[in-house]
C-alpha cells in the first residue's frame, strides 16, 4: 500500500473552475447595495508643502457623499516598525512623491468622483525634490523626512568573523558595482478595496492580501477601533508577489470614506494607480568585493547596497535585509560585512518583493563567474564550492536543518547539459547558472503562529477553518490536501472556510511563502487531533489499541486487517450518540528566535527552514538588434517534500516568468523627475504565455526534519535564480559580464559594440 | 465588591441599534447579483391526485430561467422522525391540502414568475376530503397516507401509576372536554429564502430559522450533498415562536431553483403563504378526568387528547406529547394516563407552537378551578396543593433539579392582591391563575451539544464563535454578556461570530428556549478555558497561584490586592511573545436520557431542567358586548438565574402578549372546507402595543445546579400559564367556566345570556 493517497502526486486545483469560468469574486467585482465609488486625488508634485485645501466646492457637488483629507485622520503615522512610523495615509504637511494621495471623495458614481476630485482646490508650494540615490544623500539635499537625516532611511549592518583576514588570505580579489533600475509586480489584478460599516463600529473590508491579520492590525490603529472589530474578508486575490503584504492608503482611505458617509465604498485603482500608489520593488546599486582560496572557496565577502526606497518606510527596512539574507543562506560566507542602506528619494513608496534586489543577487552571481573564469572553474562548479550544506549556521546564526543546494544544482546541471554545452556552445549561444534560497518558515509580526479548527459531520464530510490566505499560489488548495490526507478523507470530502480575520483564526499570512511550512503544519495538527478522537471511537468498538488503525478511503480500518473497518461517518455518528462533537485543533508556530528582528538585530534563528534553488538558462543572442531568444531553462528546487507536483511546476515556471523572463530581460520602471512613464502593460513589458522558453522542472526533496510531511516553500527560489541564471547566460552569450539590469536589447548592442571596438583597438596595427 | 459586573443587570441589546435604524438585514432584504425570483404554485384543491404537470409553455415564458416539480426531487419523502417520513416537498402523487407547492418557477421579477405560474397546467382528479378530526377517525374516512390508517399519525401513550386506585380513592372526580381551534405564529417576518449555489456544488442559503444545523441536514438530504456543500448563513431573523423550528418547502423550492438555474434565487412568502405554507399550531380536543382528595390534591388523571395535524407531519408529532409533558412539570400527577393522538386531515401542516396546546392547559386549569369550587378551595390554594417541587421526578421520568413553581405562585398571587380580590370583585369583573412549564435543556436530534469557540486579540477584544441563533429573544446579547462576564470585559470588547453551520460549531438551536441553558453553558466554558490561559500567563508573570486572580474592568488582578494588575491585553501580548496564541473553546451536552424519544419511548430524563412560571390576570367584561378589558396582569417566572432582566422582562410581556391577550382573546384561524378564511392581519387579530395591559412582572431565582450562573429559560412558561390566566379570570368574571378557546365576545355574550336563562328558569317563577 502507498504511503500516500494525495499528497505527492497531482492534485486539480479547487479554484480552477471558479477562476476559469469566471465564478470567482474578486474585489472589484463585490457590489453591495448603496455602494458608493471612492476616488483618491493624488499629487502632481513630487515633492511640496501643502498650504490649504478647500473641498467645499466638491462636497456641494450633487452625489457625493464623503470627502476627506488629514484632517479626518488626526495625523496618525503608521510603520511597520515603531521606529519607521513615517507615513500618514493622507499627509498634513507636505506631499512627497507624485501619485501621493492627498484627498479622497465617494460619491454615487465614477463619473461623479472624479468630478468632484476636480473641484478639490490644493495650493501647494513646490519644494526641491531628489529622484536618485546619489542626490538623496549628497550634501545640502533636499531632505524628506525631519526622522531621517541625509535622507537614510534604515542602515542595516552586519559583520560576521574577520573580513580583512578573508582578504588577506585570498587568492584573488574582485570588486564591482551592479544596478538596476525598479521593476514593478504588475499583478493580474489592480489593487480594488471594498468597505463598510454598520452601526455599531463594526467594518467589514475586502481587498487583495497576503495575510488579512496583517491588514487588520493596522486598519484597527488608524481608524481606532478594536482589533475585531476589523473584519478582513475572504475574497479571491489576483496574485501578490510581495505587493500585498501590508496595509494600502487605499484601504484606509476606503474606510474613512465609508464611516463618514454612513455607506460601503469601493476603489478600483487603475492600472497606473496600482503602479505608482501600490508598493513596488526597490531600485539598487550593489558593491561587492569578493576575495576567494585558489579553488574558488570565498574566503571574505565585503557588500555595500543602496536601495531606492521612494518617499516613505513602508516595508522597506525589511527588504533592506531581504537580498542579502537570501544569498547568505544559499552560499557559505564565514566572514562576511554587509551594510544595506535604504535611501528616500521623491518617488512612490518601494516594499518587498517576490524577486528581491536583481542587482544584489545577479551581482554576487555573476562575479562567481567572473571569479571563476579567472581561475579557470566554470560557474557551476564555483557554485558546489560554495554551496550551503545541510546543518551549516547561516553569518547571521540560523540554523539549516534541510538544504538541498548541492542537489539542485548537480540535477540541474546533469538535466540542462552543461558539461557538454559550457564553453562549447557557438558564438553569441551560451548558458549560464544562479542559485538563490528563500526563508520559508518565519513569523511577520506578533501574531506568528497559526491555528486551524477542524470540525466533522455526521456524514463524515468536514470543514477546515483556517486563517490561511490563497494569493494565487495554491495554498487553498494545500490545506484541503493536507487535511484529506491525514484523514483518509478525498479532497471532495472538504469544505474550507478561510482568510477571514474573524471567523478564522490568526495566521501570519503568505509572506515568503510560509503557508506551507506554518499554516500547512497546523492544519496537520489539527487533522491529527480529530483523528485522534476518531480513532479512539473505533479503536473502543473493536477493542483494539489506536494505534492499530489507519484512515483511508473514508474509513477507519485495521492496519493489520484491513476487511476490519469503521466508515468515519459511522464513528461520527457513535461520538454524536454519546453526546460528545469531534472537532479538532491545530496550533504550529515556527522555531525562530523571537529577538531577531530584521533591521536593529538581524541575528539569531531567522526562519525554521528554506528553500534553495538553481536555475540554469541557455540562450542566443541576436548580435544585430540585441534581442535575447531563451532555448531552454532548468529550475531545479529543493521544497523539502512535493505535496502537490503540478502546482509546484506551475510555481517554478511562474518564477521563470517573472525572475527570468520578465525581470531580466524586459521589466523596469523608467521615470522622468519622479513620474513613472510607464505604468501600463504598454510601456512595462511584462511576458505573455508566448514569450515563455521550454521549462525543465526539477524537484528535489529533503524531506525537511519540520515542515509538514517535510515540505517547504516552491518557487521563490527559483523566481530570484532565474534571474541570475539569464544574466549569466547572456553574459556567456555575448562575452560580456553586464553589471546593470535588467538586460535589455539596447544595453547588449551596445555591449556588443564596445567589445568589438576594444577588441579591434587590442588588434596590433 | 459585587460578584457580578454585567449579568444579574440590564444590558441593553446589542441588536437594537441596528434594528431601530432598518440597517438589519432580513432574509427578504437580501439582493444578490443575477438573483432571481421564485414562486410556488398552490393546489387549488384540498386532496386531488395529480394527473399531469405541463410546465413547457411556462419554461418558454421569456425571463422563465427555471421551473422544477416533483421530477426534479427524486420523489424523497421528509420526516423529523424515520417513521414519519411522509412528506414530498413536491408530491409525485396528490395534494394534501389547499396551498400545497405542487411545482415552482424561478424568473427575472415577480411578475414574470406569477405570469409563469399560471401558465403551469396542472390536471387534478378531485378526491373526497376530510377537515376535522371526527370526520377524519371516522369509519371509511378518505384516507390521506396510507401509512397511517384511519388518519391517525401518531398515538403517544403514557400511563404513570395505577390511575384506577386513584379514581377509587378520589374524594371527587370530575370529567370535562376543552377543545380550541387552531391559532398561528404570526411573526412579525413572513417566510423569505435566499438560495444559490456554487461552481463547486455548494449551498448557501439563509432563511428565519430556530437552528441553522436543523436547516441544514434536511438539505443535505433531499439536495443529495454533502452536509459541508449546506452552508446556512447568518441573518436578522423576524421572531419563530416555534414556527421556524424545521425545513420549510420553501427552503428546498429555493435551493433546487436555484440549482437547476445557476443563479441565486429569492422566494418571499406573502402573508397568506406564511399563514398557510408554513407550520401553525394544531387544533385541539381535550378529555380530562381528575379525581382528587378532600384537600383537592390529584390523585388520578386521564387525558385524552386529538390534535388536528393537518395534512402531514412535520414536526407535529413532537407536539402530540408537549402539552402533556409542560403539564406533567407543573403540576404533580403520580396516577396519570395521557392518551395523544395526532389525525391527519386535508388542512395545512402543523407544527410546534410557543404556546402548546391551549385547550389542553387550560383544560386543566379551568377543571382545578372548578374541582376547587365544588371543594371551596380558591384556585391559587388549589395550585400550590399540587405544585411540582425541586427533587421531584415527573411522571414520564425526569428529574426536576431545580423548580419555582411554588414560589411563583405565592408571589404572583401577593403582587396581585390575590386574597383581597378573589371571590370579591364587583360582577362581572373576575380573577384568574393559570400555572405552567417547559423543558428549557433538551438536544433535538443528533447533534444536541453546542461548542463554542473564542478568540483573543492583542488589544484584548475576543470574538465569540458560537453556533447559537437569535431568532428575536435576544441568545446574541446572551451571549456576548456571558463571554464578557467572564473574561471580567465589556460587551463592546466582544465581537460575535454565530449562526452559520460552516463557520461556527454545532449547536442545536433555540427550541423551548435552551440557547441558555445548552449554549450560555458552551459559551461561558469557552470563556472559562480562555480565562485559565491568562490566569496562567499573569500567575507565572507575578509568581502567584493561579486561584488568587481575578478578571475584571479588563484587567487580572490579584484577588487579595488589587492594585496588583496586568491588562488583559499585556497578557495576550505576553502570550504572544512566547509563541503562544490564546483562543479557548467550551462544550455542553446537556445531561437527559439519549434513548428517550418524544413519541415511541416518552420515559427517561427529557431535560436537564425546566422553567415554571404562574400569570394572574384581572379582567372586566362587559356584559352587552363581550368585550374583556385585561386591567392588570402578574407575570411570575423561575427563570433559574436573570442574566438580564431588561429582556426577561421583554420576553414575559411577550408571552402575555402572545398567551392571554392573542391566545386567549382574538386569536384563531377560520376556515372553510379546507381554506383559511382570515390569514392575514385583517382578519387574524393579533394584539397591539396599544392592546396591551398593565404589566407585573415578577423574576423568580431558583439558581439551576447545572445552569449558566443557575440560568434557565425565561418566558415561555409565562407565555402558555398567560392563557390559563386569562381563562380562569373571564370564567370568573363571567361566572361561567368555559370549555372552548379562545373565549371570543361572541362566546362570552351567549355564555351570560345562557347563565341568565339558567338562572331565570331556577328562580321559582
Amino acid at each position: 500500500m502507498e504511503k500516500f493517497t494525495l499528497i505527492g502526486k497531482n492534485m486539480k486545483r479547487i479554484d480552477t473552475a471558479a477562476k476559469a469560468t469566471g465564478e470567482a469574486i474578486f474585489s472589484a467585482d463585490l457590489t453591495l447595495p448603496r455602494m458608493l465609488i471612492g476616488k483618491a486625488l493624488r499629487s502632481p508634485y513630487p515633492h511640496a508643502r501643502i498650504v490649504a485645501i478647500d473641498t467645499s466646492k466638491a462636497e456641494r457637488l450633487p452625489g457625493v457623499k464623503a470627502v476627506i483629507t488629514a484632517q479626518d485622520m488626526c495625523g496618525d503615522k503608521w510603520g511597520v516598525f515603531r521606529y519607521t512610523q513615517d507615513q500618514q495615509f493622507l499627509p498634513t504637511e507636505k506631499v512627497r512623491y507624485m501619485g501621493e494621495e492627498v484627498a479622497a471623495v465617494a460619491a454615487i458614481d465614477e463619473d461623479t468622483a472624479l468630478q468632484a476630485l476636480k473641484l478639490i482646490d490644493v495650493q501647494y508650494e513646490a519644494l526641491p525634490s531628489v529622484f536618485t540615490i546619489d542626490d538623496a544623500i549628497a550634501a545640502g539635499a533636499p531632505q524628506l523626512h525631519d526622522a531621517y537625516p541625509n535622507n537614510i532611511n534604515v542602515h542595516v549592518k552586519i559583520d560576521v568573523g574577520d573580513i580583512e583576514k578573508g582578504f588577506n588570505e585570498s587568492y584573488l580579489v574582485r570588486e564591482d558595482t551592479f544596478s538596476a533600475p525598479e521593476d514593478a509586480y504588475f499583478q493580474g489584478e489592480p489593487y480594488a478595496v471594498v468597505a463598510q460599516f454598520d452601526q455599531a463600529g463594526n467594518l467589514e473590508i475586502w481587498m487583495p492580501n497576503a495575510g488579512p491579520h496583517m491588514k487588520a492590525k493596522p486598519l484597527s490603529n488608524v481608524l481606532k477601533i478594536p482589533l475585531n472589530k476589523v473584519r478582513v474578508r475572504k475574497i479571491t486575490i489576483g496574485g501578490a508577489f510581495g505587493g500585498r503584504s501590508e496595509i494600502s492608503p487605499a484601504d484606509v482611505i476606503c474606510a474613512f470614506l465609508a464611516r463618514k458617509a454612513h455607506r460601503p465604498v469601493k476603489i478600483v485603482y487603475t492600472r497606473e494607480e496600482n503602479t505608482v500608489a501600490t508598493r513596488q520593488a526597490h531600485a539598487l546599486v550593489t558593491k561587492i568585493k569578493t576575495g576567494v582560496d585558489r579553488e574558488g572557496k570565498v574566503l571574505a565577502r565585503d557588500i555595500t547596497c543602496h536601495m531606492d526606497g521612494g518617499a516613505y518606510s513602508s516595508t522597506g527596512p525589511i527588504a533592506t535585509s531581504v537580498p542579502f539574507l537570501c544569498m547568505e543562506q544559499a552560499y557559505r560566507m564565514d566572514n562576511v560585512r554587509y551594510n544595506g542602506y535604504r535611501i528616500l528619494t521623491n518617488k512612490p513608496i518601494r516594499g518587498m518583493y517576490r524577486v528581491h534586489g536583481r542587482a544584489f543577487a545577479c551581482g554576487i552571481d555573476i562575479q562567481l563567474d567572473m571569479i571563476g573564469a579567472a581561475l579557470g572553474i566554470d560557474p557551476l562548479t564555483m557554485r558546489l564550492r560554495n554551496a550551503r550544506q545541510t546543518g551549516d549556521y547561516t553569518p547571521t546564526k540560523s540554523y539549516v536543518a534541510s538544504c538541498g543546494m548541492t542537489e539542485s544544482i548537480v540535477k540541474a546541471g546533469e538535466k540542462s547539459g552543461w558539461k557538454e554545452k559550457f564553453g562549447k556552445l557557438p558564438p553569441y549561444h551560451g548558458i549560464g547558472i544562479g542559485c538563490n534560497s528563500v526563508q520559508t518558515g518565519f513569523p511577520m509580526g506578533i501574531r506568528g503562529g497559526s491555528q486551524a479548527f477542524i470540525k466533522l459531520n455526521e456524514d463524515g464530510g468536514i470543514t477546515v477553518i483556517t486563517g490561511i490566505v490563497d494569493n494565487g499560489q495554491g495554498n487553498d488548495n494545500m490545506v484541503v490536501q493536507i487535511a484529506a490526507e491525514e484523514l483518509g478523507l478525498t479532497p471532495d470530502d472538504v469544505q474550507l472556510i478561510s482568510a477571514d480575520t474573524e471567523v478564522t483564526p490568526s495566521d501570519p499570512g503568505s509572506y515568503a511563502m510560509c503557508e506551507t511550512f506554518i499554516g500547512g503544519n497546523a492544519v496537520r495538527l489539527a487533522a491529527q487531533d480529530v483523528k485522534k478522537k476518531l480513532f479512539r471511537i473505533v479503536a473502543g468498538e473493536f477493542g483494539i489499541g489506536v494505534d492499530n488503525l489507519t484512515a483511508r478511503d473514508r474509513k477507519i480500518f485495521v492496519t493489520e486487517n484491513p476487511e476490519k473497518s469503521m466508515s468515519i461517518a459511522k464513528a461520527v455518528r457513535i461520538a454524536l450518540s454519546r453526546n460528545e462533537s469531534i472537532s479538532g485543533e491545530g496550533s504550529y508556530w515556527p522555531n525562530v528566535d523571537p529577538k531577531r528582528e530584521w533591521v536593529k538585530n538581524p541575528y539569531g534563528q531567522l526562519s525554521e527552514t528554506f528553500s534553495f534553488g538553481t536555475v540554469i538558462a541557455e540562450v542566443k543572442v541576436d548580435p544585430e538588434t540585441g534581442q535575447v531568444e531563451v532555448l531552454e531553462v532548468t529550475a531545479a528546487q529543493d521544497v523539502g517534500f512535493a505535496l502537490n507536483p503540478q502546482v509546484i511546476e506551475g510555481q517554478f515556471e511562474g518564477g521563470v516568468a517573472m525572475g527570468g523572463q520578465g525581470g531580466m530581460l524586459s521589466e523596469f520602471l523608467q521615470w522622468h523627475e519622479g513620474r513613472v512613464l510607464n505604468p501600463t502593460q504598454f510601456g512595462y513589458l511584462v511576458p505573455l504565455a508566448i514569450d515563455m522558453p521550454k521549462i525543465n522542472n526539477i524537484i528535489v526533496e529533503t524531506i525537511d526534519p519540520n515542515g509538514p510531511y517535510g515540505a517547504k516553500e516552491a518557487g521563490m527560489s527559483v523566481a530570484m535564480s532565474a534571474a541570475q541564471a539569464y544574466c549569466g547566460a547572456i553574459s556567456n552569450a555575448v562575452g560580456v559580464y553586464f553589471h546593470d539590469y535588467p538586460i535589455t536589447p539596447d544595453k547588449i548592442v551596445k555591449a556588443i559594440e564596445e567589445k568589438k571596438q576594444k577588441e579591434n583597438a587590442e588588434v596590433p596595427g
